[in-house]
C-alpha cells in the first residue's frame, strides 16, 4: 500500500449538513412553496385488477378551492412510465386495466392539500373486478396473465462449471428452502415534488429524490417536450434507500401534468399511507437452495429463486441481476448454478431497496449454511473462513478477484473482536441455566458488488462541475444526490483534499441536472467512487492552474507546489493563501472552473449464462450478533452486535460508521420487527402504527464496528462502497442467531414473535 | 477573406425570443414572485447636499401590512457600494452625509408594493442642509468638496506627437466648445430585483441586470457571506444600455438586507419616477476643441473635456477611458493631446450608457470637423476620406491598426448609398425656395473600441457552458447576458454552426452565476466576440467526442465527419442523426457537457500617457442624414438616413439591422429630444411625460443601412461589435445637418425647439 499524505481524507469531520438539518433549516420538498402554487393529491384504484369503466369527478370538482381534476385525456406526451419496461400507465385509461390497489386514475389540484385530499375521495372511479393474482404461486400457473403472455416476467440465470454432474456422483445433499418478505422503505421523507414552470419556458422539478435524471427523462416524455426545457433539482431528501429511485419519476409526472395544464406550479406530497400503499418495496423472494461439499469445502450449489415483482416491471428487470450475483453469497465454488425468476403479480410492484434484490439470497445463502454448519457440526465460522472469497479466488459467476478483497480479513476482525469461540460458549453456558430465555449466537459473512455492474454499464457515469468564486469560495456540484447517506460531505471532503481550500470555504451545492449531464442513478453504493473520481478530475485542473497562477507570482517551480491547509506552498517558503492566489488568478483572466467526468471501466459478461465480470469490485462484510429470545412471548431482541467491513478506504470514516449503524438498524428490522401485512391486494399495516419499524431502543447497547481497508486502486484514495453493504449481513446473522436460540432452523424473515411461536409449536414454516 | 461555408452564421434567423417577448410569456422581473415574498420601496434623501439627523421610521411601521423598515443598522456586512470606488454607501448612516437627492436612506418592505411605497413616504428623514455643488464650474472651483479633497475625482490624458508644439508653428488654428447633456437611459423596463433565500442555504438574486457577476460580488459585501451563498440569475430583460451595469448591485444589495434580515423573499421594483431620480446616464460633457490642418489633413488636435459625475465614481473611472480614447475621432493624426476631468457634483452619479462617455466627444469632434470644412469649404465627406483611419493608420493613442478596418468603406458606402453630392445640392436648392422651412445634410464618421480595452483587462474574458441532452437538445450557458440585444439568438446560432444541431433543439437558458465564473460585464459591444467564442470553444471539444462516436459506429474517417442540418455526415453517404449519435454517445458514457473560455489577447498600453493599444478592435461608421427645421417652432426631424458599419461579420444579419435601428432612435432622442431637466439638484422630468423620448413617428422614413464585413481575425467568425456603435454618428450627423438647415452652428445637443430659436436669435450658445 502506498504511503498516505492525504490530509483531509481518512479525518474525523462534521458532517457538512449536519447543522441545517438539526436546527430545522433544511428545505425538504414539503418546505418549499411557490407563488401560485396549487397542491396536488392522486385518486388511485382501490381494487387489485380490473377493467377501468369510468372516472367520474363531478363532485370533486365543485368542491371551493378545485382548481381541476386530470385524467389521461389531459396528458400531452407519452401516458406511460417504467424506467426499464413501459408497461406502466402514467395515469390508467378508461377502458384499460388496472393492475394494482394503488394504480394512478387522476390528479386532483387545490388550494390546499387537505381540500385537494378530500376532492380526491369524491372522485368516482367504476372498476368491473377482475379476479387478481396474489401470490408467487398463483403467478406461476399463468392462469390469469398480468401483462403479455406469461406471469414470469424477467428471469436470468448463472452456470458455472457443472452443479447438477457434481450432484448426481455427491453422497450428502444439502437442501433448504427460504422466503424473505417485503420490506417498507419506511424513509423519515415521504415522496413529494414540485413542478414549476420556469422563467426559462419550461418546468422546473424540485423534489426528494434520488435521480433527477430518471425523473428529467420521465417528465420531459410525459409532457412531450424536449429534456432542455425540464430541469431537475433535489431538495434535501429525508432517506430513500432505492425508494426514491423510481418513484420520484411518477410522482413528478402526475405533477408536471398538474403544472403543465394549469401553467402554475404544483405541488404533491404523498401522505404516508398513499406512500406505503403505492410505492416500492423489497421484493419478497422464495428460494430453494441445494449445496454438495467435499470435506469443509462447498463444491457445487443450486438455486433457484422467485422474486414477486408486483404490478408492474418497474426496476426488477435490474434487481434480479443482483439477487442472480449474490445468490451464492461471497465464497468461491466450482459449479454453480442458479436461476432467477420475477413473476407479475397484483400487488404493488417492489423495486430498488438498498441492498437491491441481494438481501433476501444472503439471508438465504447464510442460514443455509450455517443449517449445514449445524448437521455437520462445523463451527461455522471456521467453514467461512475455508470457503471465503479471497484474492484469486472466482466468484458464482466465475469472475477473477485481483485486488481489494478483505474479505478474509473481515472474517478474522469478527472473529477477534467477539471472541467467537468464548462468546458461542458462554451462549449455550447461559442457556442451560435459562429456561423461559434463550440466547444464540449467529454469524454472517457476505459480498456486494459496487455500483452498476455489468447490466448497467451504460449508466455508469458521474459528472462534477467545480466552480471557484472570486473570494476563493468553491462550489461544487456532481451528479448524484446527498438522501442522508452523507454525500456531500464525502465530496468535500475530496475537494478540500484536492484543492487544498480548508472545509468551511467548499459548498457542494444540491444537484440540479442543468449542471451536469445524465450521471446515472444514485443507488448501488456508488457514489463515492464515481462522483468523487469525477470531482478528483476538475479539481486536478483546476489546480494546476492555480499552481500556474503561484509560481508566476512566486517564481517557484511546479513541482514544489503544495496546496494544503487553505494555502498554496512552494520551495523557499513561499506560501500564499489559496484566497489570494484565486484573486491573482482572476485578475489574470484564467479560467476556475472545470468540468470531471468518471466513467466505468469496462466489463466483460455473457448474459445468457450469467459468467463474467458482474461487477467493477465487491465490498465484503462479516458480521456476529448475540440475540436473545423470549419463549413465551417469541419476541426476538439482538443484544450484542460485531460487525466489520472492507470498504477500501474510509474517505469519512465518521460517515462510514454511520452508514454501518443506519445499515444495522435497518436490517434489524428487515430480520425481526418489519412485516407488512395485505389484504386482497390492499396493504393494510400502511404506516408506523402497525407496521413497525425499530427505534434506537430497540439496538444493540453493544454495536461494535471495525473498517478494514483493502484499497480498491480506482477508488478515490482506494474507497469502494458501504451505503448498502452496511445492511446486508444482519438478517442472516440475526436469522442464524435465532435459530441456534430456539433450536429451529429460522427460514423466513422477518422473524416476528408470531413465527417464533409457530416454529416452536410445529417446526419449519414458510407462511408469506 | 477565407471562404465562407458557414450554414446557419450570417443566414436570416428570427430572434429565439421573439415568441415569448410577442406573446407576453416572458418573465420580467416583476412577472416573478415568490411564496411568502415581501414588497420592497425605497425611503430616499430629498435634498441634494446635507447631513442626515435622523430617520424615524415609527409612523411608517404603524401601517398594516408593514413587515419591517430597514436602515444601516441592519447590513450584517460592509455598507458600502460602487464597483471601482467604494464611495457610495448603501444605506446613509445617520451623522453620515448625503450627496445627491437620490441617497437612499431605508428600505420598506410590506405586503405589497403600494403598502411599501405609502409607508415609504412616512419615514421622517431629518437632514441638515448644505450647499449642494450643481454645475461643473462651481465643482472646480472647489469651494465646497464633496469627497476628499478636491472634486476632480478621476483625470486621464493623451500626449501624442507634440501637439502644442504644432500649434506653436501654425498660422490658422479652428477652436470650439461644445456641451452633451445628460441622457436617461429609458429603457422600457424599470429596475427590479428579488432576493430569495434558497434551498442551498444563501441567496438567490433574480432581476434585470448585465452584470450579474457585479451583483453576486456586491450583494456578498453587503451581507458578508462568502460569494458561493449568492447565486445571480437574470430574468428577461427589457432594456439596459449600460443603466443596469452597476445600477442592480444597488438594488439586489438593497432588497438582500430585506431578505436577510426577514428570511423572506423580498422584491424591489423601481418606479419610473424612482428610477429616473435616483440611476444613472449619460454624462454630460464640456469639451473645447483646439484644430491645425496642413492643406486637408489634421495635423494636430488639443482636447479638454469635463465630465459631471455626480455623487458618486460609480463607473466614472472606466467611462473616462473612452472619453479620452475616442475624443479626437476616427483619424489619423499626428499629434494629439487630450485631457478628460471627471468632477463630483450633488446630482445623480451617471455611469455607463451606450457608448460609454463617448457619444458626447464623437458628437463634439464631428461638429468640430463640420465647422472646419464650413469654414475653409471642403467638403465634409472628402475631408472624412482624407483623415480616416485605414489598414497602417495609427489611432490617437498611436495604436497602429492591421486588419479589421473598414472605416474608409463605410464613408464610401453611404457617399454612395446617399448619392451625397446630388443630397447636398438637392438640399441647398430646396432651401433656396423654402422660407419657414430649411433642410440640411449631415455626416458623421465614428469608430468605437470593441470589448473592455486596456482599463478593463482583468474583466475582460467569458465563459460558457454547454450540455447535451439525451435527446439530442442542447442546452447553452454564458456568461453574458440578453437584455433585448439579440444575445440568445447570435449564441444559438454560433452553437447550431458548430454542432450541427438544427436551431430549434438548442436552448439558450437565461444566465446564472453558478454556471459560468466571472465572464466580466455584458458592455461594451463584447458578447458576440467573448461568449461566442467561449460558446465555439465548447461547441468543438463536444463535436470531436460526436464525431469519434459516429467513426466508431460507421467506420468513417474522422477527417471526413460534417456536422450539418441536425445531421452528422462521414464519407461514402454515411449520415445518421445528430440526436442518434447523441444517444449512442450516451450509452457510451461519453462526456457530453463542456465547459468554454475566451480571454481577451493581452494589450499594451502606458497609462500616464494614454498611448498604446486601448482596445482589441474598432467598429467603425458613418453616417449621412437630412434634417428639415421648422424656423418658426425651432422644431427638427430627421427625414432621411444612411448609415453604414462596419461589424467584422455579420453573424445574425437582422440582428445587426435591428441594433442599427435600435441605436439610430437612440442617437436622434439623444441629439433632439431628450432633455433631462433639474432643479436645485432635482430631476423634475422624472417620467416620459416631461422627458421626450422618440416613438416610431419620429423616425424617418427613409433609413438606409448598410452592413461592411472587414472580419477580425479574433472574432467568431470574423465578428466584432455593433450594440453601441450604432448609436454613436448619429448626434454628429444630426447636429451637423441642423447647423446647415439653420445656418449656425449646433454646439449642444440635444438640439431642442427652445436652442434652436435660441441660436436663430443669438448665435451659438452652451447652456447647460
Amino acid at each position: 500500500m502506498p504511503e498516505r499524505h492525504e490530509k483531509v481524507v481518512g479525518k474525523k469531520i462534521n458532517r457538512v449538513d449536519a447543522r441545517e438539518k438539526v436546527s430545522g433549516r433544511a428545505k425538504f420538498a414539503a418546505d418549499v412553496s411557490f407563488d401560485r402554487q396549487v397542491n396536488c393529491a392522486l385518486v388511485i384504484a382501490k381494487k387489485a385488477h380490473g377493467v377501468l369503466k369510468s372516472i367520474d369527478a363531478s363532485s370533486a370538482k365543485k368542491i371551493p378551492g378545485v382548481e381541476g381534476v386530470f385524467t389521461w385525456r389531459d396528458v400531452p406526451g407519452e401516458n406511460q412510465l417504467g424506467d426499464v419496461i413501459k408497461d406502466m400507465p402514467c395515469l390508467v385509461k378508461e377502458g384499460e386495466r388496472v393492475r394494482f390497489y394503488g394504480d394512478v386514475v387522476a390528479v386532483v389540484a387545490a388550494s390546499s392539500k387537505k381540500i385537494a385530499e378530500e376532492a380526491a375521495d369524491l372522485v368516482n372511479v367504476e372498476i368491473e373486478e377482475l379476479k387478481p393474482v396474489l401470490t408467487i404461486e398463483e403467478a406461476i400457473k399463468d392462469e390469469i396473465v398480468i401483462h403479455g403472455k406469461s406471469n414470469v416476467g424477467v428471469s436470468r440465470r448463472i452456470r458455472k462449471g457443472n452443479a447438477s454432474k457434481y450432484f448426481e456422483n455427491s453422497e450428502h445433499i444439502f437442501e433448504g428452502d427460504f422466503y424473505a418478505h417485503y420490506q417498507e422503505q419506511a424513509y423519515m421523507e415521504t415522496q413529494g415534488v414540485i413542478v414549476v414552470p420556469d422563467i426559462d419556458y419550461g418546468f422546473t422539478v424540485y423534489g426528494t429524490m434520488q435521480c433527477p435524471y430518471y425523473v428529467q427523462g420521465a417528465v420531459s416524455n410525459v409532457l412531450g417536450i424536449p429534456m432542455s426545457r425540464v430541469r431537475v433539482i433535489q431538495t434535501e431528501t429525508g432517506g430513500a434507500f432505492g425508494g426514491k429511485e423510481d418513484i420520484p419519476s411518477y410522482v413528478a409526472s402526475y405533477a408536471a401534468i398538474v403544472a403543465n395544464n394549469l401553467r402554475r406550479p404544483a405541488k404533491l406530497i404523498y401522505s404516508r399511507e398513499i406512500d406505503i400503499q403505492t410505492t416500492s418495496k423489497r421484493h419478497p423472494i422464495k428460494s430453494h437452495y441445494k449445496v454438495a461439499l467435499e470435506g469443509k469445502k462447498i463444491k457445487a450449489m443450486t438455486i433457484e429463486a422467485y422474486m414477486d415483482m408486483g404490478a408492474y416491471a418497474t426496476l426488477t428487470p435490474i434487481v434480479i441481476f443482483r439477487t442472480l450475483v449474490h445468490a451464492a453469497g461471497a465464497y468461491e465454488i466450482e459449479n454453480v448454478d442458479v436461476d432467477v425468476y420475477a413473476v407479475y403479480t397484483n400487488k404493488v410492484p417492489p423495486g430498488a431497496f438498498r441492498g437491491f434484490g441481494s438481501p433476501q439470497v444472503l439471508f438465504a445463502v447464510e442460514s443455509m449454511l450455517d443449517d449445514i454448519a449445524v448437521q455437520m457440526g462445523f463451527d461455522p465460522m471456521e467453514f467461512r473462513e475455508i470457503n471465503t472469497l479471497r484474492p484469486g479466488s472466482r466468484t458464482s459467476t466465475d469472475h477473477l478477484l485481483v485486488n481489494s478483497v478483505g474479505a478474509p480479513e473481515t472474517l478474522s476482525r469478527v472473529k477477534k473482536a467477539s471472541k467467537w469461540k468464548e462468546l458461542v460458549k458462554e451462549t449455550e453456558e447461559f442457556n442451560k441455566s435459562s429456561e423461559e430465555v434463550k440466547r444464540g449466537v449467529g454469524l454472517s459473512h457476505i459480498f456486494y458488488g459496487v455500483s452498476l455492474g455489468a447490466g448497467g454499464q451504460a449508466l455508469d457515469k458521474s459528472g462534477a462541475h467545480v466552480l471557484i468564486d472570486r473570494d476563493g469560495s468553491v462550489e461544487v456540484r456532481i451528479g448524484g444526490t446527498e438522501m442522508g447517506q452523507g454525500a456531500k460531505t464525502v465530496i468535500s471532503i475530496i475537494a478540500a483534499e484536492e484543492l487544498g481550500q480548508s472545509m468551511d470555504k467548499i459548498v457542494v451545492h444540491q444537484p440540479d441536472t442543468a449542471f451536469v449531464p445524465d450521471s446515472g442513478p444514485t443507488v448501488a453504493s456508488r457514489t463515492t467512487i464515481y462522483s468523487g473520481n469525477a470531482v478528483k478530475s476538475a479539481c486536478a485542473s483546476l489546480r494546476e492552474r492555480l499552481a500556474s497562477v503561484f509560481c508566476e507570482l512566486t517564481g517557484c517551480r511546479l513541482s514544489s507546489v503544495r496546496f494544503e491547509d487553505g494555502c498554496v506552498y512552494g520551495e523557499n517558503e513561499n506560501k500564499l493563501s489559496f484566497d489570494e492566489v484565486v484573486e491573482h488568478a482572476y485578475k489574470k483572466n484564467v479560467k476556475l472552473f472545470e468540468t470531471g467526468w468518471y466513467e466505468t471501466p469496462k466489463l466483460k459478461f455473457d448474459m445468457d449464462n450469467g459468467i463474467g465480470e458482474a461487477y467493477v469490485t465487491y465490498s465484503y462484510a462479516s458480521q456476529v450478533v448475540q440475540v436473545e429470545v423470549d419463549l413465551a412471548t417469541g419476541y426476538s431482541k439482538v443484544i450484542k452486535a460485531f460487525t466489520a467491513h472492507d470498504v477500501g478506504r474510509s474517505v469519512n470514516p465518521e460517515g462510514v460508521v454511520g452508514q454501518i449503524q443506519g445499515g444495522f438498524a435497518q436490517g434489524m428490522g428487515y430480520a425481526i420487527f418489519e412485516d407488512m401485512k395485505q389484504k386482497d391486494g390492499k396493504i393494510i399495516s400502511d404506516n408506523f402504527n402497525t407496521y413497525i419499524i425499530p427505534t434506537v431502543h430497540e439496538l444493540p447497547k453493544e454495536l461494535v464496528i471495525d473498517v478494514v481497508e483493502d484499497p480498491f486502486p480506482e477508488g478515490p484514495y482506494g474507497a469502494k462502497g458501504i451505503g448498502e453493504p452496511s445492511l446486508m449481513p444482519v438478517p442472516g446473522a440475526v436469522a442464524n442467531a435465532i435459530s441456534m436460540a430456539i433450536g429451529k432452523r429460522v427460514r423466513r424473515i422477518p422473524v416476528t414473535p408470531e413465527y417464533v411461536l409457530q416454529l416452536l409449536e410445529n417446526g419449519s414454516s414458510l407462511q408469506e
